[in-house]
């Protein structure tokens, strides 16, 4: 098991009717900006609920937070809260706007170019000056609203990039699983796969020491693909949606991470699908995940093994095994309703490939994963296969 | 699901050579008072690392906290830090010598007599006035690295008491699994059966929509089925160790307890045969679970019959599953080195089970258990059946 450090203070606050607790969360007498996406807690109810539980408090009101926000829209909140001298900011919305409300706590009071907190992959360590924030949750899917870690796009250079650091978790998040019963069936399903993937990535590396870690990743896939296909079909059954929302949480606030290897490569390149063609987030992961699985295959078969055998009580040799478990992830990715080619998700996407090989050069990046092996040219192959 | 809440603020610090990260978690210039127990952090090499890392702060010690720490002794403790002023505690030691820190942690600013924190159950909330302090963990097994639960023995009575509250996490804890190696059979073979009661307590209720709690409890039994007949015998081994460390860890730190109902009356008995009879804590849960299992049978089946499908792949009618699920446990704490019979761990005990239920009656309990229907009748049936 390799060394490593737990530390997440996020007070994680769920269940039914925990939005009312806001104002035992956020300090009395403070200023706070209200951040939200594309307005569906107008539809939904939770933009009354969260006012109606903070009425006393001064808010102001930034919405159009984009899916993959974009530097650009955030660095006009940023300019708003310097402006209005706001002390507390409370993201209410899925990943994209939690990603996005850490992106301007962090840039807020930095000095310098906030560009350069993504361009330069800046670590807001413990104690670093940002702005407090705490989440409401409406979208289950990144885990965002319990760690340190955002993803923001630059929308002018068509990247999409990562930062974070200690001082970036959440003071607090409201989890209310009542609040997906609203949610498109579209969203609901990238959530499953997003999460799915997210374990993956920690998980589908090579056998270890990790005896407890893996077991954890397990439980978290089984969790989804026995409440998966039908959580995107009845939201409003509180057993499927409670156990979606905290696997989602459980896949990515770093406990399944700690003392073991992780891959991340399937994120990588699916950034760049998202970057380029505007696909969301989820599926780019079910387009390029079993195609690097594929490519991978002699360096990750033993760990596909031991994932098909527990995951999906397969059997057979150990190469059946595995090969039959990437079969399984993409039909699993099928009934949750992903097409995995390239093809069923953009146009023009040809030149794709070079394209991201050629970015991947621009920043130096020589290879990705767990074992640092998945050199530029099995980029290419994975990208290619998934045409 | 049940609603919850999540919060862990203590930062874990896993793995070999961790120790010396010690003066990167303390404050510079804090006065320090090292809490130990009996004195083999200075067989084991682990109170030189810890005074080396620490060279040039201004520690004093205080050994002898016992197993099964005394309020009598906690209280000289409480003394010394009000006289000299100090401003962090050391605990280095087990389950033991950390709820005992966290006793004079709460004491030592206490108004009133601090007696009335265990007689009172005090809560010591997020905030609290407590002194604070950290963790160098040399026997793994209570969690109480890793949550703000206490058990304190008030010697005077022979009673053993609980408290706790956010405001006594571990500002840290250093968890170096090689510490294991230099410890005596027995305490390894008490901390494997501790943490699986632990896991139990909080899993073996009833069927309930927690698909993940119950599979992550299940994920944590199987790492301690699968590592602890060997880690007793080769503490060495630190793949071993490291799984042994971390199982204790998470079967405690709080996490598999949000959401799910727990029972928790193996504790509230066995810490009676703890308080009278002076046996090892781990002991007397592997005396009194089982049996508690057999009285409550009726109303746990279904449960028992889950935990032998998935943890110990039984197959049969639900009622011969959920049977075997409780002699499986029984051979498991058998291989772990227990004797599960009162008689084997204590002389003149014929009077145990109405003394205990004498007592419960005295502190007004009318029932025990996940669904308060371990009445006094069922915990004298418990205790008996034990004999």
């Amino acid at each position: 098991m390799l060394n490593f450090e737990l530390y997440n203070p996020t007070k994680l606050v769920f269940g039914k009717g925990q939005i009312e607790k806001l104002p035992t969360l956020i300090p009395a007498n403070a200023k706070i900006l209200l951040a939200y996406g594309g307005g569906s807690i107008f539809k939904n109810g939770v933009h009354e609920q969260v006012r109606k539980s903070l009425e006393g408090y001064e808010i102001i009101e930034f919405g159009g937070i984009e899916a993959n926000p974009h530097f650009e829209t955030l660095m006009k909140v940023v300019a708003v809260i310097r402006e209005q001298k706001i002390d507390f900011i409370l993201a209410v919305g899925g990943g994209s706007v939690i990603d996005g409300v850490k992106f301007i706590s962090a840039a807020v009071p930095f000095e310098g170019d906030p560009i350069n907190i993504l361009k330069k992959r800046i670590l807001f360590k413990e104690g670093s000056n940002v702005i407090p924030f705490g989440t409401v949750l409406t979208l289950p899917a990144t885990g965002s609203e319990m760690n340190s870690g955002s993803v923001v796009t630059i929308a002018a250079t068509q990247e999409k990039l990562d930062f974070g650091g200690s001082a970036l978790f959440p003071k607090f998040s409201i989890c209310d699983p009542t609040v997906i019963a609203s949610l498109p069936k579209r969203q609901l399903q990238n959530g499953v796969v997003d999460a799915y993937t997210h374990v993956l990535e920690q998980y589908l590396t090579y056998v270890h020491e990790g005896y407890l870690q893996d077991r954890i990743a397990e439980s978290i896939l089984q969790t989804l693909i026995q409440i998966g296909p039908d959580v995107v079909e009845t939201p409003t059954d509180y057993t499927l949606a409670s156990n979606f929302m905290w696997s989602c949480t459980m896949a990515l606030n770093g406990l399944i991470q700690k003392g073991v290897p992780s891959d991340w490569a399937t994120h990588m390149i699916g950034h760049e699908l998202t970057a380029l063609y505007g696909i969301d987030h989820a599926r780019t992961l079910a387009i390029i995940g079993p195609n690097l699985y594929k490519v991978m295959f002699e360096t990750k078969k033993e760990k596909l093994a031991q994932y098909g055998k527990r995951v999906f009580n397969l059997t057979g040799s150990e190469e059946e095994i595995a090969t039959k478990a990437i079969e399984k992830t993409v039909a699993f990715f099928h009934t949750m309703g992903m097409k995995t080619l390239l093809s069923e998700n953009a146009e023009n996407f040809e030149k794709t490939a070079d394209f991201i090989v050629d970015r991947f050069e621009k920043r130096g990046w020589k290879a990705l994963g767990e074992k640092q092996n998945i050199t530029l040219e099995k980029v290419k192959e994975i990208v290619l296969m998934s045409y």
